[in-house]
């Protein structure tokens, strides 16, 4: 069971509503958010309990949640979340989102040229490494701050909003300063320090799946962003560890209606990741938004043989250009939109 | 390397061209079908290699294939292959293979009626189970031969081709003479034995991948059924196992267009097993044809609470009939009919 | 529940106890072998039934079973059990059981060569394949019912029982005429057919663990062979299909004290296989004794780079001795013995 | 192939060797450490390339290197790294390390109580949680800087060495100044930002393998550590997640030999983690020392039933004192020793 807190409960409050738990011979569990308090209740669900915690004095309500995750859970939030990331762009509405992008964000001609393309082509978020995680130490790990300033610029000059990686706490304010939204890359879904980090930061964060994360760890890897006050956490889907080496990953096309039916957060297919290889892509982007997923993370690059990190599974403009024109047929058929078009009022 | 017989070849003939290939330093791999004899050249391709067996009397064609399967492989037949299958259906086309019905065939009226309901809803193959490969012995393993028959008439009341489970060589003529499509199911995938014996019958097969099958061992068992003569196979992704348990099974999208680029055989989806979950069933199916599939197996059953197997998975006639007019939309939007539904010739 | 019947019990006294389940509202399940009758009880333990059904005349008696396995379990049979395989080698016992030879009978004399060399080096059990499970249909499928001729009279000629797999019901006759034990395959771990039929027969199965096969699938599979009265049923953990690529298999250690936990049947391990490296075989053999394995089997050949297959895996003589000396005194540490070697009394 | 720079070289002299091997149409890429600098040569290894390198001023040594880890492989260094962890204990050595204790830090008492307990029955390095990563935020996640104080005084009082994990940057330096070995967790294997940083410090760092990470990303991520300058790295096999759920983890004892053949650094088995169920610690650690593990990490709990995190695979100090005495059993086999325990000369 969860507990609300109003936003104009003092502390002494919140005392209260605690010492009430802890007399019901449970534990309570403080998250406290910048804009809101929310108490865990934990110990046995038994009847009535629920109105007595109700009658409490600045309790704005109480909720049963049977999942292990809370305020991620579509118990907890039966509508879908809309994200607002900036520039009007909103994530998880009728609207996909398409992310596009270079793997890492090369030099400032470079993304200002690919900010240029990917919009022409429909794209309405721009994304960029500027810090790369990389499998060897002996590999270009990214830009690093100059690259924020330049994938900024970038989406300022073309009016997109940026998302870019964050690796680490040291370099959350320069992310923040940069970015529309952070991306919690898939090898630090558990990186619990990092996700509480971003929890206290204002900014809608995408938090993409581990290679071997299970959904339920994932929805709990969200709920540590929630519970620390930041509920713009987006999910991403881009592809798990399995046995088969056709791919560089298998792409879970089933973990798109699962987290919509367990969470009401949006959820963004990453094809380029989920195959690894660039003639996969758009046939697993258009069964991505078949499958019910609210956009989509793209990377492209002029020139994909030359590219400093990903170049397999790039696309080059034109690919990319010719995969919005099939999504766009996909998205009409379950009645979304393709950033910008222009929908009937009925869909 | 592989070399075509022509069908008027004698023994004489291929003794003629085996002695060549031994000449050359290499070993030949005979694979006599019932209606072509295929010679697999084993060693190393050296360019002029193909005029010299091209030039040999009754040699039909000569093919370079670098994938360890030949017959199956898209450079050895670059156009996709359409399998017809009975009562005009035909599996690898334009239109769409609808195959659904029960997980086992319960009763003569059950499947009866299972037949005009899924038939009534779009589909155009029936499915039904009569020998049910079972985890454990205790439980219902299928009506057999009586199952063959109900299945075969309530097909034939109805107009459908039937699909059933060859599980063993013993069953072979009992299965042949009442289904028109073989499956070969995903835990016999590498039941090597059985692949021959497929081969050398004249109907249909459906291949089931493993739940372990890396793509290439999938094609390589495609390549048992072809080396024997029998050119009519269907492909079937239907889940694999992996770390996740949220799901029975993880469904592989990518598998489906990665078959489309390696091989010119059909594939067919079966969201049922690849999620073994009611709710993901229609857009995993939306997905799979959204990614390039050329139909569905999907589980039907009008109690599925009451179903003797497979129940969590099964649809309900009216879920079933919901989930053909969600298909319907994305099938247009990737150019492809539903059974029976008129297409615009440009289409 | 499962309900023991005694030998002398005819059909009526069967039907008497099948009646009185059925009073109880229960359903039961027949398994009719050669020598007992059991009776699975399907539904509800609840308490006083046991009296119930041990009241009856001709029952043996009644166990209590949570597992879905039931005669496979250690709950129904607390003792390890042991199997005679022939020529007074015992699996299960305080002696190892050593299964060594080439993976693929080559010819007549090869085997003979490989008896003698594995013999001199401590093994106890022949092993060869003559129908071998390919994944390419254009690979060497084994000398058929010639080899096992040789692998018999190589056997008979060392005083060594002998180990080949059975893949096909086709083959079962011929198999248990020249075997001493029956292996199936992994890839046959869920080939139910086959199952039933080597129950069926009097000989010692060994049972290999399926590529992505569970531990409860695998007792369930073992319990396919008992429920048909077969007791003679060895486990052989063979590694286990995962992400990892640096060896052909994972070998899992943990299955085997979690089997001798769950199941009386003994355990074999296959380090070849299991890692696909011959400098992994010996470790991982080291570890699979320490961990409690009833003995190995392991792929040796006079020349691995000229092995008709599965040469990458395999060891020489001089180093398949030198394994059994390391082995020799990991087995010391466990209170376990070498075949032939003595071992003083308290052990 | 790589170039190590002797110590006194100045900046102009490293400009020198990476200009030459720029000339060569090679890129440097340069790892300056506390200690040493190494410049990795990225391009072709021509033949007389070395020589060339070799005769430059101030150049050390110069490697050829096929691996993409360069400094863990073994060809860069042949023999055993040894690695001193401090009170006399050495990780790599004939001598096992035992690392043993609690999972976290629960209270003061508690650790001291513990560190008594697990020195008693033979452990040499006392381990315990400060910080925890837990998959959900609202369960315990440790006592902190408050735990670090207690594990080394606990450490201390005893003589033992105690090894903590490090979650994140932030805490770095509280955890270089009370423990020995900073522990690297599964989840942060690829958290290459944490890397860098415990490659700066001068601790003793143990890399546990990630659940899904490769033994190749495992040893690139002991690359990062190194090239910062830190040798100091012992790997730790903790359990890889498969498909199989009876149990956590499946340990992966496959590694313990392959990664002694690709690299010089010692490797500890966890089967606490590796298994996650108690009753098979004690086979599995057995297991990993006859596969040639250079020690063990245990969780140790006086009362399972009732520790904060980790109770199901926690064992007793009766059940921890009775796998050092199995333990101890398979050592002898391997010509290794317990802590503290004498052995003859000739092992």
């Amino acid at each position: 069971m969860i507990i609300v807190v109003s936003p104009e409960a003092t502390p002494d409050d919140i005392d209260v509503i605690i010492k009430r738990i802890e007399e019901t011979g449970r534990q309570a569990h403080l998250s406290v958010g910048q804009e809101r308090t929310i108490i865990g209740v934990i110990g046995s669900d038994e009847p009535g309990l629920e109105d007595i915690f109700q009658a409490l004095p600045r309790v704005e309500s109480v909720h049963r949640v049977t999942r292990p995750y809370k305020l991620a859970s579509r118990e907890f939030h039966p509508a879908d979340s809309v994200i607002d990331v900036g520039y009007g762009v909103k994530v998880g509405g009728t609207e996909l989102a398409i992310m596009a992008g270079p793997c890492s964000i090369e030099n400032e001609e470079h993304i200002f040229d690919s900010a240029r393309a990917v919009k022409a082509a429909g794209a309405n978020i721009l994304r960029g490494g500027a810090f790369k995680p990389r499998t060897s130490p002996y590999t270009f790990r990214g830009l690093g701050e100059e690259g924020l300033r330049y994938l900024h610029a970038a989406g300022k000059a073309h009016g997109l909003p940026v998302i870019t990686e964050l690796m680490s706490v040291r370099d959350i304010d320069a992310v923040c300063q940069y970015a529309d939204i952070i991306q919690i890359g898939a090898r630090n879904m558990q990186n619990f320090i990092l996700l509480d980090e971003v929890g206290r930061a204002k900014k809608p964060v995408m938090l993409k799946r581990g290679l071997s994360g299970q959904i339920e760890e994932w929805l709990l890897a969200a709920e540590y962003i929630m519970a620390q006050g930041n509920p713009n956490v987006i999910l991403c889907e881009r592809g798990i560890r399995t046995f088969e080496t056709a791919y560089r990953n298998t792409f879970d096309v089933n973990a798109i209606p699962l987290v919509r039916e367990l969470s009401h957060l949006p959820i963004i297919a990453d094809p380029s990741h989920g195959t690894g290889k660039a003639s996969l892509v758009t046939p697993v982007a258009m069964a991505a938004i078949a499958a019910g997923a609210d956009g989509l993370m793209i990377e492209v690059h002029n020139n994909p043989d030359h590219a400093l990190s990903d170049g397999a599974q790039s696309l080059t403009y034109e690919r990319f250009a010719s995969m919005m024109r099939s999504v766009g047929a996909v998205a009409a058929a379950v009645e979304r939109t393709l950033p910008g078009v222009w929908a009937p009022a009925s869909a």
